[in-house]
């Protein structure tokens, strides 16, 4: 049982932690020495609104939230970046954003059925003319970080104007390890997290209640704690046929004796995630429930001793995995468990038996231990762990087996 | 002055309006007409998970709402739909829509970084000959409904199987008009919208508290009187420098006497949604702040009056600017203000000046008067109608000028 009688107050807005000025300065100069590495011109750091990646690149790079339209930011060696957006967004990326830089308004972003009588819209060559004026379309040589996500209109935009290549990998890699601030902020994120699953306990202990109930107090104990939004959107998936996918929409069915019910949180604070993830027994569980439940943990804690400096990804893959297989439960392993957590819920390095990844001190790993598929439905055993000198460090502290009478 | 001090308890769930399922067996079915009539093969609706439209289009065809991975749902006359996915999704997907046709997970929905030893992979080409066994490659001509949004890797699936014709307009159009059940389902939403505004209010009134406060407690009503989330991330926006741009994120700045502070509120219900926008004035502010806010409100009844069945959207769209134009706020008025709403916050038909729609009886309208960008920060004044026989039929009752002491 996990005593959360005692409902604290949420930290001050002062004692919380935020991310330096500096840190975004050094940032920009790690990305254009990333361009010059790759020997291109310049890199196109694009974002979006989509909720569970979109921002991640650019809130990185210039601690923007992209909403309704989306952002590409050209960063060249040398020179001060442009940011391409559409017209509802400049003074928005003025007003929120790390940007030291010009914004402009292309034609890629416009909505095609709105129309904005008093906003400049510049071509986007124009733009990259500017940006790059020693060389011209084809010649020249741009990464492109947010490959998958791109729109084919600015895609297209961007391909007539230079040779597009792919960065996602070598720019994800950039922030793989972890500075002190962003520990600090990512710490807190857990904080945030556990937060939220005290108040599902304390909402499923309090009577009859629905997931979307359960979902409310959740999402509310993240906001009055401070989070701006959820990595991956707040689950509350309760019996059998809710949490045998491994995606659920919290629903408004009844939460009721014997239920097992997934809880997956993963609110967003300075741009940072944590993510908690727990399979809650209410009453009397079936006895395969309580088993499965065991085994996930114990895979947890097995998995979350092996994440040390120097550790390969295949071996924490295939440790995760071995204890499951060998109580049985294998094939409901659906997915790799261990990633890396940040300005994404689910960011690289991620752990899959084909990565090359070796652990780094201060990488971030959240482990995720997934039974899903199963005859009795599903479950999930989600922890964050900080690879500090002496080994994997825990981000939370709430009990891993919570059972409500 | 609005009277919040009576908190109500939110409506029962059984008593929520929903879609019924025959709703969606007619959807399907006027899409694969819409196929006939373009001469297509079939049409692909693509869906994800930005948070402003990604879903809009799958959400109305299936009732899906996609998260994590996208989908696409391949639809083509006389044979039931086949939805292409990631492995993350497939029972999700069951779970949760009203789709009634086969799943496949295909390649161009796989993270590159993850692994899924339990999933089929089927090739996208198999699937096309599954569901269009009579026709070939290049000879096929598919439409595409998402073509903004669309991912570059699975359009160039795509684009090897087939010729793809943009149809966002032509899809779009099909739901226009609203159906009994969907007037419903967005009247409860703008329901839950005004309880998210009122909730604002108190908050406001009870003393020091910060954007985020505020927006804490909108968010927590809304999800109470059941919203699954927002069409547009919830805006609150106090004092100048946060009015200026058209859109903000909800920061920890505290408010204060003399702010006015914009409120914009897009709950999500059954997949519709419901938007108010209001600006707040708090304790003495501005006098130029009050005859905006005047002129707009002005400006929105004047526009309202307008949407009758049978309007031009040029003559409601010049309507609007004109009354805000000749109180001498005509430049802050930045973007097109109106606009459907449905299951996109922001969907077509949206009344610019070049559009060629006649408004139509059981159109559901957002009329949004904007003035942005201006000397004194900017404001917003957002409500919604429904077309109807005598005219346009307001969807909120919550007060337009609210004054808080």
């Amino acid at each position: 049982m996990t005593d959360v009688s005692a409902e604290r107050q949420p930290v001050a807005i002062a004692q919380r932690p935020t991310i330096p000025e500096s840190e975004f300065a050094a940032r920009l100069q790690r990305v254009q020495r990333l361009a010059e590495s790759l020997e291109l011109d310049a890199i196109v750091v694009y974002g979006d609104d989509r909720a569970t990646m979109g921002a991640g690149h650019v809130r990185w790079l210039i601690d923007y939230f992209p909403h309704f339209e989306p952002i590409a930011v050209l960063v060249a060696p040398g020179v001060d970046p442009i940011a391409v957006t559409g017209p509802e967004s400049d003074s928005y990326i003025e007003s929120t954003s790390r940007l030291r830089g010009a914004i402009a308004v292309t034609e890629e972003f416009v909505h095609p059925d709105e129309e904005y009588p008093f906003t400049t819209v510049e071509p986007l060559a124009s733009v990259l003319d500017r940006l790059l004026p020693s060389t011209v379309g084809a010649a020249r040589r741009v990464g492109l970080a947010g490959s998958e996500m791109i729109s084919p209109r600015l895609l297209d935009g961007l391909r007539q104007q230079a040779t597009i290549v792919p960065v996602d990998q070598q720019y994800g890699a950039l922030r793989a390890r972890k500075s002190p601030a962003e520990l600090a902020v990512i710490r807190y994120a857990y904080e945030i997290a556990q937060e939220g699953v005290l108040a599902a306990v304390r909402a499923i202990s309090s009577g009859e209640v629905s997931e979307r109930d359960v979902g409310a107090e959740i999402d509310y104990a993240l906001r009055r704690w401070g989070a701006e939004g959820s990595g991956i959107d707040t689950i509350v998936a309760a019996g059998p046929e809710h949490t045998y996918p491994i995606l659920h929409r919290t629903s408004t069915r009844m939460i009721r004796p014997g239920d097992a019910v997934i809880l997956t949180v993963a609110p967003r604070y300075e741009g940072y995630h944590g993510a908690i993830g727990r399979t809650v027994h209410v009453g009397d569980v079936d006895t395969r429930l309580r088993d499965a439940r065991e085994v996930a943990i114990a895979a947890q804690r097995h998995t979350a001793e092996l994440l040390v400096a120097g550790a390969h990804a295949p071996d924490v893959d295939r440790a995760a995995r071995g204890v499951v297989r060998d109580a049985g439960y294998g094939d409901y392993f659906l997915y790799t468990g261990i990633h890396s957590i940040g300005v994404m819920e689910f960011e690289p390095p991620i752990l899959a038996s084909f990565d090359t990844t070796t652990v780094e001190e201060d990488m971030v790993f959240s482990v995720d231990i997934p039974m899903f598929h199963t005859p009795w439905g599903g479950l999930r055993a989600e922890n964050g762990y900080h690879v500090a000198p002496g080994g994997a460090v825990p981000l939370q502290t709430v009990a891993d087996a919570i059972d409500i009478a």
